[in-house]
């Protein structure tokens, strides 16, 4: 065994080179790539278990000391066996073990052990499914796939409600998706268009953010659409756009604690960003439906300026809050506006009989955004988007005479991005090795979780909850029993200094965890109404953030989390702040 | 050993649900995980192995039959092991042979088999780049093979010219990147931005159109960047934008053979797609410079038109011709017009210091389109995007409470994408096993493939070279004897009639080939001068295409697939068509 590496020795010599394809055909080559696998596998999973916190901070400067060579060697320099071992010696203990119960900081987490064996099977099949003759049956699967996901959120399920109106045809659907938002899509709906050629339920993209910019792109044209005189807003350009259409502008208006990609969204698409208009949020930091439609028809009497999407929010990055989708999907069926959901986050929600009812108005969006590596637990990066109308994607279709051609069926056709990896493949394998109960289970897990950490957090005197867990993020703070105390009488000045006081103590305990290794939460700023005593005093204060999605994130753990934190507390000498 | 799986049955219950989370501890169950990627590597790689050819052609009712179920099963439906082995049995067979070395058709072909297990290992970290706090050493690492490949484009290399003037501090290179392009940039330059948190030389992207996209975005805000009283395009929007710079229009101008991601990105971007202006070229489908710059002289001169960039080509999908680079960028200077490379397919040229000169002149070029997926071999998907001055892509920067808060290192702060996958420790690894020279192996291999290629094609009386192979693509057709000396003394519209025969011959050809599934070429349509009795005529006609990637195409090879080609051919009742 010892000399048998040498063998697969790669230098630059054309024989060695070949064999690197052609891959090793007898059974002690074979046994090798194994053991590189084993080690991948398993080097890489003993080295988290005995690591179970996030790796400790090192400086910047230490980190990179070993990454500043900037000239490829020309000849090999390792063997594959070597470069594992770098990885798992050098890398891994580097890199954060996002998988650790102690990371719930983030929407990256542990993922199932199955989900390393089904994207090698991505990488090993190697398709790109931008066109039919690069990918066959994968681009068949993506789209039974799409439709499942699809389905989920616009047709009836066994946890859909019954006594709806149904559409099946596509004329009728596209005709009625406006006016009749409320219909759920009957079964013969998807069979007419599960596997048709001429229609699109949605696509996977590399991410929510691609997702979203796909959907705002779409709607974009819809609403610039081309008539007699003016050949649309993707030929022409936005500029002639607004003069065919007789305005000065055009907005997307979205929760104001929507996700930075829609604001980006409207930069990249022309639109420019500040006219992507937040809309204030209520107490409970969900979109003011009162607020949206005020801001609508106040834009509509000034007459200049065309609203492109209202965008509503299904688990909120910075809080998991779902925006009132039922409310706006009223007010854009009354106005005749688009109306897009980002559930990147809270999509997979739907899985769960017990907090599907959560997104009830979803299923009335012209668009949703959901992501697969979040709440689907598949690896980076997984996004997708859906379209209510099976047409609608038409209006961002791109030929050439070497790929999708006009009449072929390449999913290339209507996507953002080009070339792409398999992706459906490993969401339909894991959709079957787990059932809808399977993820509801790990859905269910992460809000009733969040909630006994709400509960927890409420009981110490040493902590302030800050938003509620709608689903399985809260945020909350940390306030001093001193500070707390004089919090309640003081007057705004002084409650604007006491909250700066709070931040810096809360800046400095979260750099502190995170530090430590052991754990991880992260921060960020929310507006927060301090007004306990009447006033309406709205400030940006410093708040941190857990997000539970890890099935081995259970109370216990989350008590050791507080429990350090109130350690760290006494560490800081948080009076001279 | 058979009652094993039984343990690992995934089933909706809790305890089962944290094995997979968990992961198996003992030696037994390892075997199992061990024995599942063992069936991957190897199950997939005997299959591909005894079907050589590309998998043949099943009608699309066949192959969409059973895949049309819409329903997410609520219960597991499989375990793992037969989720594998379904795969292996019902998916592998009726996907493409992409590693066949019959299959010369597209840009995605075989890869080394170490490739499988480097995406394993970043599913196994699941790393997000978009912030340190999920990343860590993988961030740094993504600068340091971002630095590592815009050397082998900027820098000074062992194969670079020498007696260059050096560019060293960011000031220096910010300020006369526009003036100096023929500068390469020096070692201390890569020393200061290699891990410099405040600079970027470019960004990992999800593949080549998202990569043309992000170039082009940062040029159209360039172009249009702030001044007093104008906050620039990416806040302002295009409208806007246009009135505060006095001009009607703005325009792209790309080779006529770029690829339909360029028209696309003038789509996204709201210029608007028919502001892409296709520049003509000449008889060897190269960029025609002349026209370039008359054009540029005609926009100039009417003045109310902005150029936001010139895009040349650097190995042409169609044809994989080079664009003249140093012509391009000689105008582009002068007129001091952005220029953006899309060298998605042709940028690893750069490793082969047999080749490299045909890239010349990409170094004077502002961005830098490369595909990791495509000539280095890599997965699906990675595509890269650089650009020379290493503050550019400030212009593209967003910010948000929660990840890339102003000041931090996160990378996600200026890429389109959002949430990404750590692709770089894939490249990264496979410099270091293959060596530039390994690399350049590859890639001389496949030049010198097509050469003979095309050797063979001229030879054979029944073919015709279309375009020749500058690197690794040709085009050719097919034409009966009877026709070809026919074609050479007709007049225009005979010959348009003919060349239409022709390209029912050759689009039968071409169907027939992919249908018995032993081999396969693409075809696309080109302009051809088929005035060869000096007349001008340009016509547009039906050609095969043919890439050659994967270095198990050799000659012999190529010459099986002419020789079916010919045998089909006389299957044809062509003279009826």
């Amino acid at each position: 065994m010892n000399n048998r590496p040498k063998q697969l020795k790669l230098v630059a010599d054309w024989e060695r080179l070949q064999r690197i394809f052609i891959r090793p055909e007898d059974d002690d080559c074979k046994e090798i790539l194994v053991k590189y696998m084993e080690q991948i596998l398993f080097g890489l999973h003993d080295f988290i278990n005995k690591n179970v916190g996030v790796t400790e901070e090192i400086s910047l400067k230490d980190l990179t000391a070993n990454f500043r060579d900037t000239l490829i060697s020309p000849e090999p320099e390792k063997k594959l066996a070597d470069v594992i071992s770098d990885i798992i010696s050098q890398i891994a203990p580097k890199a954060v073990n996002v998988a650790s119960p102690y990371f719930v900081g983030h929407m990256t987490a542990a993922i199932p052990f199955f989900m390393v064996h089904l994207k090698a099977i991505v990488a090993a099949l190697n398709q790109n499914v931008i066109k039919l003759e690069t990918s066959k049956v994968l681009s068949v699967l993506e789209k039974q796939v799409l439709a499942k996901i699809h389905r989920l959120i616009y047709g009836l399920n066994e946890s859909s409600m019954t006594n709806l109106t149904l559409l099946s045809s596509i004329s009728e659907s596209s005709k009625t998706s406006r006016l009749n938002r409320t219909s759920r899509l009957s079964e013969d709906f998807y069979n007419t268009h599960v596997q048709n050629a001429d229609t699109s339920l949605g696509s996977f993209t590399t991410g929510g953010t691609t997702a979203n910019l796909t959907a705002l792109w779409v709607a974009r044209n819809l609403f610039f659409k081309p008539f007699k005189g003016f050949e649309g807003i993707e030929v022409e350009g936005i500029a002639q756009a607004l003069r065919a259409y007789s305005l000065d502008n055009a907005v997307l208006l979205v929760s104001k604690r929507g996700h930075f990609s829609l604001k980006k969204s409207g930069g990249v698409l022309g639109i420019g960003n500040k006219n992507v208009i937040p809309i204030d949020v209520n107490a409970e930091c969900r979109l003011d439906a009162r607020k949206l439609s005020e801001t609508i028809k106040c834009i509509k009497k000034e007459g200049r300026t065309g609203i492109i999407s209202v965008v509503g929010v299904a688990g909120a990055t910075e809080t998991g809050i779902i925006d009132p989708l039922e409310d706006i999907a009223d007010i854009c069926q009354e106005h005749k506006i688009n109306f897009h959901v980002d559930a990147a986050w809270g999509g997979p929600v739907m899985l769960s009989e017990k907090y599907a009812h959560k997104l009830k108005g979803i299923e009335r969006a012209d668009s949703v955004t959901i992501d697969g590596h979040k709440q689907f637990f598949m690896p980076m990066t997984c996004g997708m988007v859906f379209f209510r109308d099976p047409l609608a994607m038409n209006h961002i279709a791109y030929h050439s005479n070497y790929v999708n051609r006009q009449g072929s069926v390449d999913l290339g056709i209507k996507t953002l991005e080009g070339s792409r990896e398999a992706n459906s493949l490993i969401l339909d394998s894991a959709l079957k090795i787990m059932g809808t109960k399977g993820y509801a289970l790990m859905i269910d897990h992460g809000i009733e979780t969040a909630r006994k950490f709400a509960d927890e957090i409420k009981k110490r005197e040493l902590f302030e909850l800050i938003t509620e867990p709608e689903l399985n993020i809260l945020t909350y703070r940390m306030v001093p029993s001193q500070i707390r105390k004089r919090l309640e009488t003081v007057d705004k000045d002084e409650k604007r200094e006491l909250n700066e006081k709070i931040d810096q103590i809360n800046i400095t305990l979260q750099r502190k965890q995170r530090e430590a290794g052991r754990s991880f939460v992260s921060r960020t700023r929310m507006s927060y109404k301090t007004g306990l005593n009447g006033s309406e005093q709205d400030d940006e204060v410093v708040v941190l953030r857990s997000v539970i999605m890890n099935p081995m994130t259970n109370i216990a753990v989350l008590n050791e989390v507080l429990d350090e934190q109130e350690k760290i507390l006494k560490s800081i000498d948080w009076i001279n702040y």
